[in-house]
């Protein structure tokens, strides 16, 4: 019997006012979440710090990420970081006329 | 100051004699691989039968899992699976002429 497989490209909504967190798999070691931006960005103040370490790529789309300590980083389809815990980032862009889909692992 | 993300889709060997695993995390929590196949499937004979949970995607080329109970996916650039410890799977293709780039995280 052939089964059909979930896919990290469908269900991505056509209205992304706000960005879209689908989370995939939640344990107690870990979360894994598909995001999709588009245009979205971090709060303009403030830092992402979390208790937790995250490695994510970026699958599809454009990103850049900034740290704290002032470098930045171009995601493109491929591209992948390990954040540790309390490394401080955030999302300085996303490309505003394509979805940016992220998968990203908390653990 | 602008760093360069590694990307899943460089550093792929030109020979692919055997299949390639590169881990990219090991905690004590998670391990996330990737995995290059071209061609390769699992041994004729016997079944994976893991200790841990895993959630494997396929980014890039075409395969197909069975499982024990008679079922088969067949996976494409984006489909992704979560294999619950100690359900018995195997590879059984993957295409011989493209490479199959999959991301496995194991929990």
């Amino acid at each position: 019997m052939i089964m059909e497989p979930d896919n990290l490209f469908d269900s991505i909504p056509g209205n992304l006012d706000e960005e879209r967190t689908d989370r995939l798999v939640q344990s107690e070691k870990v979360k894994i979440e598909r995001i999709i931006s588009k245009g979205h960005t971090s709060p303009a103040s403030g830092w992402y710090d979390q208790e937790q370490d995250e490695w994510v790529v970026v699958l599809k789309g454009e990103a850049i990420i900034s740290f704290e300590n002032g470098r930045e980083m171009n995601l493109t389809a491929g591209s992948y970081i390990n954040i540790p815990a309390h490394t401080k980032h955030k999302v300085k862009w996303t490309h505003p006329k394509t979805e940016t889909v992220w998968l990203a692992i908390h653990y």
